[in-house]
């Protein structure tokens, strides 16, 4: 038991919102709510920034009702920020956590928010603070080391294989090639779930661009002549991080000026000038003229409407384990979910230095050989991740008339 | 009774395709099945360009139950087509029509569509061959004149309102100024559907820009910085189509190059060139850091998943109605809904004439005085036509905790 540490906790969302991430938030409330041991539930507006600024709200004081209401509504509730904490940054953290009598920190997020945990956890230790740190994993990027996936992700992965699904039928009306840029820096997982779009054969995404593989302009201008001459359209699903052979990103060879956030990363999203590069680079090298590009954006991370119930499920869990480890565990550590067998998951908790600041990319087993392609092992991978009830396509199966005028 | 026209009947489904031509298409051939008048009822792959192509499919021989399943999926199952006909065309047209003994055509589209309609109908009167001509209306501009609304419309609103609730949350959560662009060339029925993702009294989007009304972009960044101000975030949507007082659109502004259809018009959708002016133009000029665009692009009209229930049944009786008039009416039309009461709809037949190649825009009263928001009125026509379920976005009501190190 914690009995010595302060009898307060607080929980804090950091990084990019996702579709569930309240349903962690939800889980360390109201898992916290039924410890006597736990004072108060204080909620962190903005991640560590409202720590600094002593932002709280306290979570006990909410009705169940409306934390299940929000647990069902996608993007932070308690707002999020892209700050990473130096040094001093992290002492004014303690004092405010102090000052406030915080004996547990819960932070919500993905690999730059878990090393957030990791640094305040060792200037807990090294001032004597008796101070819980646990990480709650959530990204839409599929991207922490030692997890099956992370909370977010699926939902994500289901809002881009709908949106691909309808691509591709859009496509297969007037036909013609269409691009879409999927978000995804290093890791291409949420540009690889597009194929659970396909149903029929010549179903696209025909071609699939990871950032795991070094993007050619030559390679793809001859695999998209190839597949429109066979298919005579082309349905193209590009991660925004693809990158030359030399690392640097394709996106960022378009822009003079490039916008970097506080974690040093060059901005991806937020643009359509990826999707209307390659476009260009179609229409003027190859001479197809019905060509369009998307960029889905912000829309595959937050839109209100699509989501994973496996997805939903655990992320609550992986916040209800957070808290239940803090209370009866003695270590702090990032929850982090496996799979067992075809499909379940158990929860382990790792100690942070093993995931903050890492990034998984994807497996070569899930990447085809001709790089432009996922294998079977990664649709087994994924399928059970997207939850039920997923759309499907049906086309008409009505034999063809016979030609009447044609030869005459 | 139709008994002196040939009995086969053609169906074909031209223009952009909608998450409901599907259920017209069905509506047309399940009911056109119930009489025994119709020997044949003959599918024209990809529009008119099937029709001269003799591309024919013979939907008498699909199963019901398949059918019903194409009914559920975006996007025309038979194809689509740009094309529209000339007299050279039509001609084609109607020797095909001829050889294959088709007495009756439907044709679902837009306004492009049902001029195409207009022009067969006058062809086949002009030679003598007794053609019964219905147009069956569909497109997500919502443009079609004598309409209430139509077909195509309530199910795209359904996806922007869905989308800008999800993008208001995640611009609540990383605060900054957020601009989505939304397709709609003339009308701004779809952007403006945008303000349904409203539900707190400082949610977004804060600014709507209509092609009803000019657009400045000194106007624009003023409107902006108030907002942002105000708030210190700002939700935008803009169309597409917005232009400068003469009338020139803000996005071939953009490009030395424009692409134009074979109705003449300018290619707005399909890149993101437009958001990003408008949030480079926010950078510069306004000095706001964090600026994110998104263009919804085709995801908004072909979507698996994200559909209004009443306008899925709308667009399965538009097509049963246009049979009925076929084979009991004794006159051409388009089949156009009204409104009766808040909320029921009837059907009624309109002249070709009345609808084809006109576009409908957004009445005054539907437009705020200050030009960047809608009416209640809107709102109240809107509301019923995006269906059952909307998903509603819930905010945590915990109490704020008083500062302890603030002040000292």
């Amino acid at each position: 038991m914690s009995s010595s540490r302060p009898g307060k906790i607080l929980v804090a969302q950091g990084g990019g919102p996702t579709a569930v991430i309240n349903q962690s938030l939800v889980g360390v409330a109201l898992e916290a709510r039924r410890h006597a041991g736990i004072e108060r539930v204080y909620g962190a507006r903005h991640g560590v920034r409202g720590i600094v600024d002593e932002e709280f709200v306290d979570l006990t004081q909410e009705s169940t009702h409306n934390l299940e209401q929000v647990a069902l509504t996608p993007a932070s509730a308690l707002g999020s920020t892209r700050d990473k904490p130096d040094l001093a940054y992290c002492q004014r953290i303690f004092a405010s956590l102090k000052a406030h009598g915080i004996g547990q920190f819960f932070y919500i997020g993905g690999n730059d928010s878990s090393d957030t945990v990791r640094i305040v956890a060792e200037e807990a230790a090294r001032v004597g603070y008796p101070l819980r740190c646990m990480h709650i994993p959530k990204t839409i990027d599929n991207d922490l080391v030692g997890n099956d996936h992370t909370p977010g992700f699926p939902s994500a992965a289901r809002f881009v294989a709908q949106a691909f699904a309808g691509a591709n039928l859009d496509n297969a009306a007037l036909p013609g090639v269409y691009v879409a840029v999927v978000m995804g820096r290093h890791a291409g997982f949420l540009t690889a779930a597009s194929v659970l779009a396909r149903k029929f054969p010549d179903d696209g995404p025909h071609l699939v661009y990871l950032p795991e593989r070094d993007f050619s302009m030559e390679r793809f201008l001859a695999d998209v002549k190839a597949v429109h001459q066979r298919h005579g359209r082309c349905v193209i699903a590009v991660s925004e991080g693809i990158h030359d052979a030399s690392g640097e990103a394709i996106a960022s060879q378009l822009a003079g000026q490039v916008e970097r956030d506080a974690h040093g990363n060059v901005q991806l999203s937020g643009t359509g000038a990826l999707a209307d590069l390659l476009c260009e680079q179609i229409k003027d090298r190859l001479g197809i003229k019905r060509v369009r590009g998307d960029t889905f954006g912000y829309v595959q991370r937050s839109f209100v409407g699509c989501v994973s119930d496996v997805d939903q499920r655990e992320a609550r869990e992986v916040g209800e384990k957070a808290v239940q480890w803090a209370m009866w565990g003695d270590r702090d550590g990032s929850v982090a979910i496996h799979r067992v067998g075809q499909y379940a998951v158990s929860y382990e908790l790792q100690p942070l230095a093993a995931v903050a600041g890492k990034t998984r990319v994807m497996e070569d087993r899930f990447i085809s050989d001709s790089g432009t392609d996922v294998t079977e092992a990664f649709v087994q991978y994924l399928r059970p991740l997207v939850g039920t009830g997923l759309p499907e396509a049906h086309r008409l199966r009505a034999p063809a008339v016979a030609k009447v005028l044609a030869g005459r």
